[in-house]
């Protein structure tokens, strides 16, 4: 069985020792590191490439979610459980935008863990037993719900439409959650936006269609609209850091 | 089988969903990230660690590429079989240094594909198919020629040695393409090289053998005339960045 | 069996050369990357976090350790049978906290090894090696010792105590070697640490009770004392970057 890591931990041993731990627990777990590099503390962030990401990974995959601010204080470690996919972390909202769960399970802090690294101490133990067989019923109590960020719904508004930058991948790409179904745009048709400040690009199929160094719009990898500069970076041209609103005017 | 994902993708989410897509076609394939640091959108650099790299990993393994600018236009995807490997990716001159190539394959876009993210949509599927044993005359049409870039050769010219810059490396070693076999040179003996501006160094067996923060050359780990500062980075130092001239005077 | 990898090649072409050879070697062998940060060449560093994370993995595991300004001088290689464990790499101080040490062998350098990359020619192999079946006695020739750093130990005199920075985590938080049993102090106690400069701090459980940007001390997940910022970077805001002394008034 897979278990997907996904941490602010960034390329560090923090990782490693959460790899040990699943490996003595669950030797034949296959460890697939989903990304370590989700913006220090930023739980929004890891909600929205767990969103993007998971449907890729096959069915009974175990997604462990360590990013965690509040690690030893009173916040709950919780288990979820879709039809699909199993999701290991704290409840600080990392699981806002997963849907249809149908159970949840709070875990039981063990004596013997640290306050701080509970990455290592509970969440990869508990994955390990998933992995290697053990129900989730048998690792914990049933809860009724978890915690859930708000998150601004997309929406049209006349000739506008609002929403939001979800987040900014490793090219500087600007990822938003307006759905291409919304957006009704033809390709090389220009459009003005609002981040931050208004801009006017064109609408086009993919990067390389755009000048190099171009400023462009397109529907990115997640099927929502996307700003990027072709072999550039958006987000530093724009000063852009994730979760702004976003106005289009068409 | 084994598959290595090469990209410019860095620490990303990316990278964890092409995992996810492999696994999900063929959960037996074991995945290696042979390096996901290639400067964004450069091909020649991801030329040149390719063809450092290869030769180290066991017959058969498949080696997919995705350093790829052009990606959603009109560039193919292709597949190269060779006596001993497969290369997939985007047919723009990543395999240039790639030879003896038995068989070339282009790749159909699939309908479903993004036009953005062909690693995930394209051809991380098709390194799933070949590990889980698809031959690859049934992925594509068979064509004849790829695209290679141009490369300058080293050549010696009486006193003169004339090469380039490959790659710079995670230390900020200079790597370029002069293979020790044109150098001909004893340890201790002094050079005058010019990259950019001349500077006059040691040629020594390692970096060890330099005083620390010296400039030195030396034969790297790629066979090829390397300069480098003992437990410092060349690169920085001398402001290089891959692809200039290098002149050595005897 | 499991092999780990503990480097300072960064995310790099290096580390994904070290796996084609193990793979080549022994297909069957496990690879888990321990971390690649280690600061280029700082073996107090790798020392250290070697010492924090070995534990956490399955017995006979292989610890590979390549951090090696010295690659292609004098120094020796040398692999390190514990009860438990193995260790594999430059005979440089990388393994000073490895105790209760039951064999030391002195591995030969191949002919053709590289003169600059001992991770890919001579440690990668032997690691493969293990983990297929050798002996390690087959692997070189017994020796009677090894390479210790000095490192201070932490003592208690008075109300003061006196010990010093390990590292710095990928978060920025301070780790220093004073275990908690010599420290004996109570939540929400302030107390004042010189490292560099004296500041005042609480002495919290975890991060998450300090305000958000607050200096704090805690037992951090090596069980010793470390100081943090509440979703901060606490090395950035003291200047601190490892090896350091550390003193505490009571």
């Amino acid at each position: 069985m897979i278990i997907t890591l996904l941490t602010d931990f960034g390329e560090s041993e923090y990782v490693g020792m959460m790899k040990g731990v699943i490996a003595r627990l669950c030797p034949n777990a296959k460890i697939i590191d989903l990304t370590h590099s989700i913006r220090k503390f930023d739980i929004r962030h890891a909600c929205f490439v767990l969103w993007q990401s998971y449907r890729f990974f096959p069915k009974s995959t175990v997604f462990v979610v360590v990013v965690d601010p509040g690690v030893g204080t009173e916040r709950r470690g919780i288990i979820l459980k879709t039809k699909d996919y199993i999701f290991i972390g704290p409840d600080n909202g990392v699981f806002t935008l997963i849907n249809d769960v149908d159970k949840i399970i709070e875990i039981p802090r063990p004596k013997k863990a640290s306050f701080t690294f509970h990455g290592r101490d509970v969440f990869a133990p508990i994955a390990a037993k998933i992995a290697c067989g053990a129900k989730i019923e048998e690792l914990g109590s049933e809860i009724k719900s978890f915690k859930k960020l708000k998150i601004r719904k997309p929406e049209r508004k006349g000739d506008k439409i609002f929403g939001e930058v979800l987040c900014i991948d490793a090219f500087g790409n600007i990822i938003t959650n307006i759905p291409k179904e919304i957006l009704n745009l033809e390709y090389n048709q220009s459009i003005t936006i609002k981040i931050k400040e208004k801009f006017r690009v064109r609408f086009l199929k993919s990067y390389g269609y755009a000048e190099k160094n171009e400023l462009l719009a397109l529907i990115g990898s997640a099927d929502t609209l996307e700003i990027a500069v072709n072999q550039g970076n958006a987000a530093e041209k724009l000063g852009v850091k994730g979760g702004e609103e976003v106005v289009i005017n068409l």
